[in-house]
């Protein structure tokens, strides 16, 4: 895939940085090129559901969000990515100190995006896959 | 829709109470009833996305657990219910004041339950649906 | 919602005449308006899976094509609608001899269009709500 | 993942062989081992829609029907395996001469199972993804 904005990385970046709600659960990004990027974020107890796993709320918000970025990869200069729609299947409780996302692009389109995410759930050392979910994404025109 | 659990409303409180995420969410119970019940939340800016929306995955965390909340009210004392997958359609800019949202259980299974979660934004006095989901739960038996 | 296309209804019914699937699976379209249509089809055994119920993809395919109809009664002339994706919840077995499905638009957008569709399974006289599905469709302008 | 039959392939080709509307499409199993399969099927002009493409509603029919099969393959003998939901992204348009299906279980779960299907389209010895879908399946046990 190819970006259509050289200075994608820090557009992807802006995507992150400038989401309040990402800022407070600690989302990092850790890598990023075209049509794809991984994030991270640590687990603490504020992310918590009521039985002391990893909300699916915060997967999807994870899921969701890095999904957009590696969509953002692939956008021009003025133009914003927003999800219309997602999905998330919570395959394992996720238990640990660490989630991380692997998202890429599964249709590159000009106006609809399709992004892939996998989330990860590191425990003792171990890294197993806890939730998948697929982001559909309109490119929205700058003016 | 019968509840097996005399104690139904205390026990869906629980599940509100005891998730320190919604807690951080502010998310309030306002109504429930056997198979359903309406929650809300204020929008501040710690909930926006990149450009003064709330967040998709907010959106998402809030319909999935007000539809846990409503499948909750139909369980057994020492059961328990997670989510196993949802789905949302995001149908307009979330922007306002306060989000409210609407669950219902459609199908109320001894082992799956699932639920529908319409989520509104309030702004200026009028209130709009923002995005809809569906959430299918499993019914985890107490020991 | 307004129709753009003063032979919304000519146009809606072309969607099933010219589907040679739809033909096969033997759809009928009994009523439609504005953004919204009921379809319905005899259940024979060539649609069933292994134990005797209607097939979830059946179900799926009518509701998907039900919700496009709904969207088409709101497009221009010359413009076409095209599934980008769909979910579906099978909430009940369905076993009976007609298959009703109710489709409308939650969002009837100039690109994006989202509709949702409920399957009802009729069996001896009772109707039962069976599945659930919405789908989200781009609107793909006429040259 | 380990199979809990020692006769999986016959189960999972019962699965296939029992489903009138599978015969109908024409689905061939081609490939399975415990936990996947690959099936495939020839595009005629029955299962198009109206602008000549295999219909979404035959994708997934194909997607979850074989989701089910790798599914199948982890049963014990007298268990059966139901859908619950399915969620299908059409990626791309599908035109040409064969529909290809690589089905995988994401979840081998002993009640949920989660599976992933892919589908591609052969078109003049060219082969596209042309969509992807997730099937969340309930192991119903035998008698």
């Amino acid at each position: 895939m190819e970006p259509q904005n050289p200075d994608y990385k820090q557009r992807v970046r802006e995507i992150l940085d400038e989401a309040p709600y990402l800022g407070w659960l600690g989302v990092r990004l850790d890598d990023l090129g075209p049509g794809w990027c991984r994030t991270s974020m640590e687990i603490t107890e504020k992310v918590h559901q009521q039985d002391g796993f990893v909300h699916a709320g915060v997967q999807a918000s994870l899921a969701d969000h890095s999904g957009g970025m590696a969509a953002g990869s692939l956008i021009r200069a003025d133009d914003r990515v927003l999800s219309i729609e997602f999905k998330i299947n919570l395959l394992r409780p996720a238990r640990g100190e660490v989630l991380h996302c692997h998202s890429k692009i599964l249709r590159p389109g000009k106006r609809i995006m399709v992004a892939e995410s996998e989330v990860f759930c590191r425990r003792e050392g171990e890294e197993k896959l806890v939730s998948k979910g697929v982001i559909t994404l309109a490119v929205v025109p700058g003016e």
